[in-house]
């Protein structure tokens, strides 16, 4: 007797996992240059040069028992204080180190505040399209999730749908903005909107609805747009960040939780957050990284492939007959209308054209299909011969 | 509302922490050279210098996007390839990559295991003196633990109790050798003796009855004592190892769980494991840190200022009255008779003359003080007047 919910985790194929292992196997039959996988968001540029730099100065100058010892369970002072201040000069605000919890990465970030803010009965609120994972940790901290419908085509939130959904039960509404992976970035005008039915049903129901907003994307945005600072619409805002996506960092598992101290009884939930990692086994942040990302906070890796591959995308594919007046405002996906109402078999039919795509009602957004982007651009030319007799197949 | 577990433990005050900080104030009073703090298990020596080549090495020969890329979610396949490949050499078994899984330290693999193994109304059975954050996961898990009486003053295990104890709900009995706190090393009869009550047991019962065997000081042993390997003596054990003590990287949280092929099903506990770790937001390990365990598994740090610490303080505190006929035979903790029988009043008495020790009895084995050892020698020898004074306020 094992825990059931645990064996079908660990066994369940994820469909993104699947198609790019299906990728590797494809590559040795036919040749790699005539496979082209879209499935995975694994960044494809280095780390910014500062990186490297930090890495190799801390690992010739600092004492290697500080450097690799146990920091405060919450990430080391110093590192805390280094990052507030990087954190208040960027968004305007006067964080302390006191209101920082550095933790393995974006995932262990959400996990933690989930603990913590959970008590039975709880439910949470998410919009699709969203990352499926999402559903796997809220439900792991014993509460209930509920999934709003897109809001097509420009995967904004809709606000009646939320307006409906909440009710006495809703502990907070998870955004992730940009989005994976509609690559959708929230307006100032969503977010004041959402600010403002938040505080409103909080009076409401008598209790703070919290507003978690998950940003490994923050940085990567394209064109004009940059990405509003959530705390500044909404007092209850947690923050869950990492450094994954913008230092190209994804599997050295650094992140943090901010909790402002203009959330309510701020300091009790940061406390429930530190005890949350602590009953997970979080014991502290890699302390290495954790002294690289006080330092990097705020750079991002070189993004002009990721601009470029979008352009082009936007160009070739708009040219063959898909739908691209909405090209992604942020992350390093394109969600594409796929050419038939079922995504499922679009693509299939691109796999049959080793086109490698992920559909979309993977993420509760069906009709769509998410492209990853985040490859060399050779690789997007090379696949326009793919997506044109794609097109044909549906005599565009 | 929120979750008040998880508040108590973000606000519980730690005796060690409490008594760590206090060190610190402490010295900031009266000088650092005289408070001698033996709270912390901080390992003092810096990690081999294997350590040191091979990240310097790694990180000037591998592209960074494969060294701090995404790895899959049970660790880098190369890398489990390599450690099962020394865990083989060393322990005599025929280990595979599919049996291993990288964890965030052995906080993270213990999380992992208990989680993956938990059904409603699971008990857990450990030995007492133990590491007090055992009970934290196990709870944290959903189960409930069962602490049994220290077998003074050898600290191997009561079989007469734990025969006593087993029950159908007895999920498993973890152990933890060389032990934090009282330094023991189980030895060959000890295990073979529970291997066996454990086979009977779970015969009995119908289900196997798991051993996790928590083994972060495996490599930090003295004389000629060496830690016999837990598997050997029972099928349905379970590892659970960190890097953080014999490498001295306890910040950067990285270890394994082992699911050999001998327990029960053993590729359905694998996959659990993996589950759990998904629920709980362990993504995967530090990418650069497995890299860097893989290659340096085995190694170990000089002990040598361990060994000549413990051998220091058998020698002196043996002279000034204390009981020193039991040294630990592994890790870096004196578990020390206490001259009075409440050991708090003890430490009080310690605390008082800036000798900071933590009470026994928070490790369920009161009559007892854990003293750090892993401290550089001449804080050793300048803590000898302290004991002196200490011992003759006990008339001795």
């Amino acid at each position: 007797m094992l825990s059931q919910r645990c064996v079908d985790l660990g066994t369940a194929p994820s469909v993104i996992r699947e198609l790019f292992e299906y990728g590797k196997l494809r590559a040795k039959e036919v040749g790699a240059d005539k496979v082209f996988d879209f499935s995975i968001g694994n960044p494809s540029v280095p780390p910014p040069h500062e990186v490297q730099e930090t890495l190799a100065r801390l690992l010739t100058t600092v004492d290697p028992l500080t450097l690799h010892g146990y920091t405060s369970a919450q990430g080391d002072l110093a590192v805390r204080e280094q990052l507030a201040a990087s954190l208040s000069k960027r968004f305007g605000h006067e964080y302390t180190a006191s209101q920082l919890y550095l933790t393995v990465g974006a995932a262990a970030a959400l996990c933690c505040v989930f603990h913590a803010l959970t008590v039975p009965g709880d439910e949470y609120i998410l919009f699709a399209p969203y990352f499926p994972e999402y559903k796997v940790f809220i439900e792991g901290a014993g509460a209930r999730v509920n999934i709003l419908p897109p809001q097509y085509p420009d995967f904004q939130i809709d606000l009646n749908a939320l307006e409906a959904a909440v009710n006495e039960h809703t502990k907070a509404v998870l955004i992730n903005s940009p989005n994976n992976p509609s690559g959708a970035v929230y307006t100032p005008e969503t977010l004041n909107a959402l600010g403002k039915l938040l505080e409103d049903k909080s009076r409401q129901y008598g209790h703070p609805i919290y507003l978690i907003s998950d940003e490994p994307y923050r940085e990567l945005t394209y064109d004009s747009v940059t990405t509003p600072w959530t705390p500044d619409f909404y007092r209850d805002t947690i923050v869950c960040y990492s450094y994954s996506k913008s230092l190209s960092l994804p599997g050295e598992r650094i992140g943090y939780v901010l909790v402002g101290r203009s959330v309510t009884d701020s300091e009790t939930v940061y406390a429930a957050v530190a005890g949350a990692g602590r009953t997970l086994g979080y014991v502290n942040a890699p302390s290495l990284f954790q002294r690289v990302a006080a330092t990097c906070d705020g750079l991002r890796a070189d993004v002009g492939v990721y601009a470029e591959n979008r352009r082009l995308l936007t160009e070739e594919l708009g040219k063959l007959g898909y739908d691209t007046a909405h090209p992604p405002q942020g992350t390093f996906y394109y969600f594409l209308p796929t050419l038939e109402p079922d995504d499922v078999a679009f693509c299939q039919q691109a796999k049959a054209l080793d086109l490698l795509l992920v559909p979309g009602s993977g993420f509760g957004a069906p009709g769509y299909a998410r492209l990853s982007f985040c490859v060399p651009t050779d690789r997007i030319r090379g696949a326009i011969p793919g997506f044109h007799a794609l097109a044909q197949r549906y005599g565009r």
